[in-house]
């Protein structure tokens, strides 16, 4: 099964387009909790309510190995069903690209990956290669400083288009496997819109409400597909971190239970 | 002593602005050599060399924890007087910007990074923060992708100009603690003339000569700054693979010696 059908299946099953950010942060945890324990004690509390988990790397390699180790340790705990997304935001020559997607495919077994496009082709395509993964490529991020570039109208073809639809056009022309989706940011609904309307199909992972600002009923409104699916909506500190005490895989599911029924309760004003 | 300090005090002392690229393979490394091993005889065989040393996170963690625990060890081991640089290209929101810094500066202690633009000011800044380090934004890079979107005509304050130069113009504008330099790759000579032009003081990391195939004379001739310096000129694979045998330091050596002495010549023929 490749990421798509994996990433459907399990939003069907779970009535959820809710993808849940794994981003341990020591100022946030509970006190002592190792980072493996922490995630093992969210997964187990929300793996029947979420379509994915996102881990960042950042979090685990700001721990060193200890991290590193957790995260692997966390992949592997995920069940099955449930695909997992690296939100690495790679992108180097081909050669090296080529070794950060065997470390992220291959040694922590991810099911898809976040890629920034500055590169370009050649520095996605050794991604693209493993087909049955899914590549997210960063075309409007979340947060503030997206308008310094992803906003520049440039050129293409006598058009002028801004610059992260030009990215959205061509991640739509490499996208020969059908493995491609796009990551744009909920604080963006306008350009969301936009880039739903130009690509109907392409899985788009939606970072940034919750404490980055996003609204969620415009997210979901924007964000889905023709047939209410096909977007990852991330939220993490507002799941992971709903309490920083003891009790906070209890107070994650309640989180999460909430946030998902709000998802769906915009998903059926959608069709009604 | 800041990173463009100890950069050109190294580059004067071993009057050199040859940077080595640690990008260890095993399909061309010596076989069974632990990576650690590796990196240390290259080190112990170049360090009056070089002007920097820049292992590529990439080939690390294809290696999961021994590589990552191989690049601790190694940015430890390479002398006090030499700089070294992540080539790393991280790029995220802000929060999670601050725990990839985090990993590259406090764990594992590097001086300066590559740092990827497409996310904007907010993404680099916490990189910036660091005074004493180096950030090194990538503007124009070595591949032959880099003319899907560095080459874009974008519209900026009534100017056309391509993307890369307005990366450039911004990295510029940010760089009021004065530590931010620029990646312009040696495949793209024109680019690197222009650059080095309009920013006449930035410190330059230049890869791309050797295995993909820019010159060495323009390299040199358009990327030093006035005073010859603040190019930082990387090669990998034609230092460290020079031989793929037990003598692979020696030849290594031999290797760093001759390209040290073909920029040093174009250097002194541009000073003529």
């Amino acid at each position: 099964m490749n990421f798509i059908e994996k990433l459907t299946a399990a939003a069907r099953k779970n009535e959820s387009l809710l993808c849940v950010g794994l981003d341990p942060d020591p100022k946030l945890m509970p006190d002592k909790i190792p980072v493996f324990e922490f995630n093992k004690a969210i997964i187990d509390a929300t793996c029947d309510l979420v379509c994915a988990y996102k881990p960042n790397f950042a979090f685990y390699e700001a721990m060193g190995n200890d991290g590193l180790d957790a995260l692997k340790r966390t992949v592997e705990y995920v069940p099955e069903a449930i695909p997992t997304i690296a939100d690495a935001k790679r992108g180097d020559i081909g050669n090296t690209s080529k070794a950060y997607a065997e470390a992220i495919f291959s040694h922590f077994k991810f099911d898809a990956t976040t890629v920034s496009p500055y590169l370009g082709f050649d520095s996605v395509e050794p991604f693209i290669q493993y087909h049955d993964k899914g590549i997210l490529i960063l075309c409007r991020t979340s947060n503030a400083g997206a308008v310094d570039f992803q906003s520049l109208i440039c050129e293409v073809e006598n058009k002028k288009l801004p610059l992260f639809e030009i990215v959205a056009l061509k991640a739509q022309q490499w996208n020969t496997h059908g493995n491609i989706g796009l990551v744009v940011g909920a604080t963006y609904p306008e350009e969301l819109k936009l880039i739903r309307q130009s690509h109907p199909d392409m899985p788009l992972l939606i970072p940034g409400i919750g404490a980055q600002g996003g609204d969620l009923a415009t997210t979901v409104r924007y964000g889905v597909d023709a047939q209410g699916e096909r977007a990852i909506i991330n939220s993490s500190r507002q799941i992971i971190y709903a309490s920083g005490e003891k009790n906070f895989a209890v107070a994650a599911r309640r989180a999460a239970l909430t946030l998902r029924e709000q998802i769906n309760q915009e998903r059926a004003n959608i069709s009604r």
